[in-house]
């Protein structure tokens, strides 16, 4: 049975990705139609300038004054394709107190505010759906929710920026530093003029808080995610992890504790071995591991950004948002009850490599090694270079925790043989 | 607001998937029913041998008696874990006759099946979820259906089975022939005693059914998909696929035409190159590569068999059910509103390798150049070797449909000059 009189969408925003959902409405209308079971029809697009020409959008739908749209009262789904917290919190909040459910692909958003934003959506019986906020169109926060709902994950460890995985490839590939690579980035497109969010690790972040939240029902915020980008990672750096028969990714990785109590999560640059699969993931492909009790360990891969993949994963949501409208149901909603806390950065277990400038004299591995020793961080190799009265000294260590690493770092740095601690860097995927 | 009253699971099959969904729901409680919003409860397990002991199974609940518990009118979901065709069919039917939604992992069954039992659920209202009956763990009609609702999918290539994944890459890891790697694959239990449904692809065809008919949202069936097993791959094309830089791999591909006016479905051996990433899924893994208009290229990877992921998929896809149960709502049926015809194999447009035994004398490459010419195959490559008055002769061709290839071979078993075809085998995922 069809329904004829169509759905309703009001779309905020018509950047890049904007315009491609607009685009993909009207082109393939009849797919969505019979797909959803009623035709769908785009009944305002938002926008800051209204000038700038929008191939595809109709004229008279477009307004600045977003808040009017949400408020009309006749919309089913509002899509929030602005990104940033304000004013999409207050337009979402708006959008939900006039009835609509709302599309989202606003990761720093969703991964600040998501409780309240799942609450308020939940007051009205409406859907919150975010599929676009965490790596483009990899469908990874329905299969987390949906797919696994009857198993206990326990690790998601992937690439979810394609940005700064960009970068990284450079370097790994061309030997280049993280400037020259940035720049690269810049020019292709890959990277935005301010590159901040992708490079320190918050565009990351907010993925992997909201992986986590999702992962292990319960809440993890932004604030909760441990969070170093690539801005000092060095050609060294890497030329180090080539020799270990390593690269170098940015990872994001939530875990539960071994006791089950506690989870973590955390973005930072790691070495990890080439022959595990994320070490193949190359340009600005995203990929996602998870691993669950029942299940094993799975993998997602794909296109983490760009305006037809975020699209991609919009419509998608689009289409399960107007299902549930026409059902009168409502999808599942944040699922928090396990409340487990997030533990701090120190309480990670992992393995670490760490370069460090000292005085080419005898003794001085004994002393540093009884450092680490003291600290109960336990060396798995030693590799050690001599030039001019300097060495360098590259250690790797056993798993260990951060807490005990940064200990050991801290005393190592008091050391009068140890000149620079040149770089640590976590090594994972093993 | 949580509902007291439990709902009621009737389990049909109690082996490897079954006991491992019975003992997951006893253990983890807890999680389903925080998940699901209420509790869940199993009401009854049908076995055919009641006397084996089941570990974690209540006595009190076995019955040997499917129909009368599935017709017992208390039951929420049916979850069938039973496989083939009869009398898994006529108890799902009943099941939905009773009102209950069904979970099942039954891939002869869907893909025979699916329009019927789809319009059976859907007549009650009920819902019909199978995502364990492709590729294990790996969520795949889910991501399909729903998450990618808002796209078109093109291509769905991927490694679906195993059993035959296991074989293969034995074949190519030790240079063992077909029966002994198979011997191997018996003794380690990753092929049955009665090997057909896997090594002559009918159990992969079943995926490439299920998978064809969700992805391009038109009806396939088992019967629609062209079938090759791996029983006549030899060790000899594999060191032939080596030497062209490829592995052998069982592959299925469900593709849409160019015009997009039909699709295919087929399942065969075919050569791929070491660098594409089907090429390194290893042992009895599974992965599939789904490429979508706006998404671009996804890839989903995991343990595609095995008790613990197969129920990891029946319980995602229990949790859904029963969601949707208290919802009073249905998730979402068959899709086949697009009634596209599935072209024969012939139709099918991809580049071949063949191994011909010819006489060594001159003029029999021209002799056969000119055979491939006449049917307006292109010649890529070719690769002559001599031998005693015989020569063998590789011929890879250019992109070319399997009608014309098989014109070709036809025409060139008839020369004199050629005393065998010694294999044909696609060549893929270039």
């Amino acid at each position: 049975m069809m329904r004829t009189r169509p759905l309703k969408v009001a779309l905020l925003g018509c950047g890049v990705v904007g315009s491609e959902v607009a685009r993909i409405m009207t082109t393939h209308a009849d797919d969505l139609t019979a797909r959803i079971g009623a035709p769908v029809e785009l009944a305002g697009v938002a926008v800051r300038r209204p000038n700038r020409v929008r191939e595809g959008v109709p004229e008279h739908l477009v307004t600045t004054d977003a808040t009017a749209l949400v408020k009309r009262g006749d919309i089913d789904v509002v899509v929030e394709v602005i990104g940033g917290i304000e004013p999409a919190r207050s337009l979402i909040t708006t959008a939900f107190e006039h009835g609509a459910s709302v599309v989202s692909a606003n990761k720093a958003l969703v991964s600040q505010d998501g409780a309240a934003l799942h609450a308020a959506a939940q007051e009205r019986g409406a859907d919150l759906y975010y599929e676009a906020a965490v790596a483009g169109a990899i469908p990874l926060v329905r299969p987390l929710r949906e797919s696994l709902a009857g198993d206990k994950v326990n690790r998601v460890l992937g690439i979810v920026n394609g940005t700064t995985n960009f970068i990284l490839d450079r370097m790994d590939g061309s030997g280049a530093g993280y400037s020259e690579a940035l720049d690269e980035a810049t020019a292709l497109g890959y990277a935005e003029a301010d590159p901040t969010a992708d490079v320190e690790g918050f565009d990351a972040a907010a993925k992997a808080a909201i992986l986590a939240g999702i992962a292990f029902h319960t809440r993890v915020t932004l604030d909760d995610v441990h969070r170093e980008g690539i801005t000092e990672v060095t050609a060294a750096d890497i030329a180090s992890a080539k020799r270990m028969g390593c690269t170098v990714k940015l990872l994001a990785i939530c875990e539960r504790a071994a006791d089950g109590r506690s989870v973590t999560a955390r973005v930072h640059p790691a070495m990890i071995p080439l022959a595990h699969p994320l070490a193949s993931v190359r340009e600005a492909y995203n990929a996602v591991f998870v691993e669950a009790e029942a299940a094993g360990q799975l993998m997602f891969y794909g296109p983490g950004a760009g305006g037809s993949p975020t699209a991609s994963a919009v419509l998608g949501d689009l289409v399960a948002a107007c299902r549930n409208k026409l059902a009168g149901a409502a999808g599942p909603g944040e699922s928090a009850y396990s409340r487990l806390p997030v533990s701090p950065m120190g309480d990670v277990v992992t393995r670490y490599h760490i370069s460090l400038d000292v005085a080419d004299k005898p003794g001085v591995l004994a002393q540093v090694a009884t450092v680490f020793a003291e600290h109960g961080v336990s060396i798995d190799t030693v590799r050690q270079q001599g030039k001019d009265g300097e060495a360098s000294l590259v250690v790797v260590t056993h798993r260990a925790s951060d807490a005990a690493l940064s200990a050991t770092v801290e005393t190592l740095r008091r050391l009068d043989t140890v000149r620079d601690v040149a770089s640590i860097m976590r090594v994972e995927g093993e």
